[in-house]
């Protein structure tokens, strides 16, 4: 699909790295107050006087990050500025710029670029940040993308994964899991597919988990929410690893422990039903899967009144002392050990 | 030497993810007063407060930007770091952090990651800049990195490519085309390798291009220099993809023509002597070799008078009517229209 065979396709090296950047980058427009230059000259130039700036960065990588066998090009582009975004959106900011470097190599035609920044144009559209650079260049294998996100935020607003204290409630957005379980059903019709490619899929059952994978939304509602409710977040961190690596990066950075209820962990039917199905426990999927891009807090106790009932927001624990380690507490009342099962990109090619 | 063959080395797999991060970047230090958070949260926060911020960013990537088998990886984290910076300081901003992501492929041992780490450390403590995040994961083959530099500047201070005037003066800094031939004697030295792996070569005579290849520097001083001598430059732009194509981009980006004297480029003398040696025209090593990391910017021909005699600085030529084109004036007389032949990463393989 992606290979450069059709006669109608463009080949990059006719437009050469700047007009390339030109083509890809002149449907996208200036929204935000404080970028003052955009794309252009030697760097971009931005306006942030009288908020702190957060700048977050992740590389995504063919093959380890993404499978273009699966993933439509225009939803990896809108993943990829999820992926970055989310992490703005755990510091309780608002995001406001991206800057966006690509390498293909010359098996991508222009119009697989062109699949690739609607997605992304989509996603700044859609969240309301501008891109203002970025680099273009040839790889010698595949595609790869890095994505840099600035955000705004007052001094008094910021959330740091350091700010926990023992009593504080643990409260998780939307449910998990998901992503997890939507990538292995897009493995599975893979290898279906493998051996028999005239096989049409029926994917409708899985449409939750599946768009849980592939077109995923950062949680810019949350730090909206959390400040209508009045509720300023102890700590926060994005799910990206999974519930446990992220609860255990909490509890380092604040010196805590933590109980985790593993009933009150939000599952979606689709994820219960899938897990059946491929005979996971879902507990573990939710705990280790990772790619949910939800948003993971604890608040202060006397905030409980201000989330309780909150659809958005599910109570799933609550911080301790240090001494007692972070643990999940199972349904049968068992206390394990929490650990980071998160995502390894060094020994696994799975998901990040 | 690069492979994991060593029973001294150390696999990237026993630390994972964050452990690779936390060692690589555990003896860095925060210098910059608008550092207020650096690694180890969803995202870096900065004060930028009073002062514009500046953001650029690079992708580099083995085998299309550098070559191990000649760059040591220590001094392919410097000139990494070096790409961006320049950048800044092109804006006449002062360069304040960076962002490092990198991936590498598991043939990489960790002692191959703590030597490029020594090379990025030491050009932040050179260039007083803080390394305040990034990425790291794994890639399919070799390595890549994507950095990003920030940079703070006050409004006025500001240059843009967009400024230049007819009559302007066109001014560069340092000499160039050096970096182009030291690529050309490190790449005759691999071929002589590859015949005879005994071979000592004898780089000594071309030490001076070597260098201005493998450990550019970013010319910091020259926005302190022009601040100091109270010249503001109307234009400006760091010259990465060669002086024509610098040049072009100056005249696009301000309406205006331009006359270069072919006889005022500066060129060290190691420069002629190798373009001698390898039969290749000096000024077109100028024009087109690229990664001199100089900067070259436009005066008001009233600020002549403070930058003349300046060793640092070179009149080249100056600016014209967009009627007039930009034109190279030959030492014969002749004008000859400049073209972009400046690198271009989609049908070479050769240097930024």
């Amino acid at each position: 699909m992606l290979e450069d065979k059709d006669a109608e396709t463009t080949n990059l090296e006719k437009l050469g790295e700047f007009g390339l950047i030109d083509h890809l980058t002149k449907s996208f427009t200036i929204n935000q107050k404080s970028t003052v230059k955009g794309i252009g000259d030697d760097a971009a130039v931005l306006n942030h006087t009288n908020k702190k700036t957060v700048i977050t960065t992740d590389l995504l990588i063919e093959g380890v990050h993404f499978d273009l066998s699966y993933m439509p090009l225009k939803h990896l582009g809108y993943k990829a500025v999820m992926v970055n975004l989310s992490d703005v959106y755990a510091m309780n900011a608002t995001a406001t710029q991206i800057t966006v470097s690509i390498a293909v190599s010359n098996r991508f035609p222009l119009e697989a670029l062109e699949e690739l920044y609607a997605g992304i144009r989509l996603a700044c559209k859609t969240y309301n940040v501008d891109l203002i650079g970025g680099d273009t260049t040839s790889s010698k294998t595949g595609m790869l993308l890095s994505i840099t996100a600035l955000g705004l935020a007052k001094e008094d607003e910021l959330t740091y994964r350091s700010g926990a204290k023992p009593n504080d409630l643990l409260v998780v957005s939307g449910d998990l899991g998901g992503a997890y379980m939507g990538l292995q059903v897009l493995e599975r019709e893979k290898e279906v597919f493998k051996v028999n490619p005239n096989s049409q899929p029926d994917l409708e059952p899985y449409s939750y988990i599946v768009e849980r994978q592939l077109k995923p939304e950062a949680r810019k509602d949350i730090p909206e929410l959390l400040k209508k409710l009045k509720v300023k977040p102890t700590s926060m961190i994005d799910i990206s690893d999974g519930l446990s690596s992220e609860i255990l990066h909490l509890c380092k950075n604040s010196g805590v422990g933590c109980n985790l209820f593993e009933d009150k962990i939000p599952l979606d039917p689709t994820v219960i039903s899938s897990c059946e199905e491929f005979k996971i426990d879902s507990t573990l999927v939710a705990l280790s899967g990772g790619e949910d891009y939800e948003l993971l807090f604890t608040i202060d106790q006397t905030d409980f009144e201000k989330i309780k009932g909150n659809p958005n927001l599910t109570v799933i624990g609550h911080m301790t002392d240090t001494s007692h380690g972070a643990n999940l507490v199972a349904r049968s009342g068992a206390q394990i050990p929490l650990t980071a099962q998160g995502w390894n990109s060094f020994n696994t090619s799975e998901s990040e």
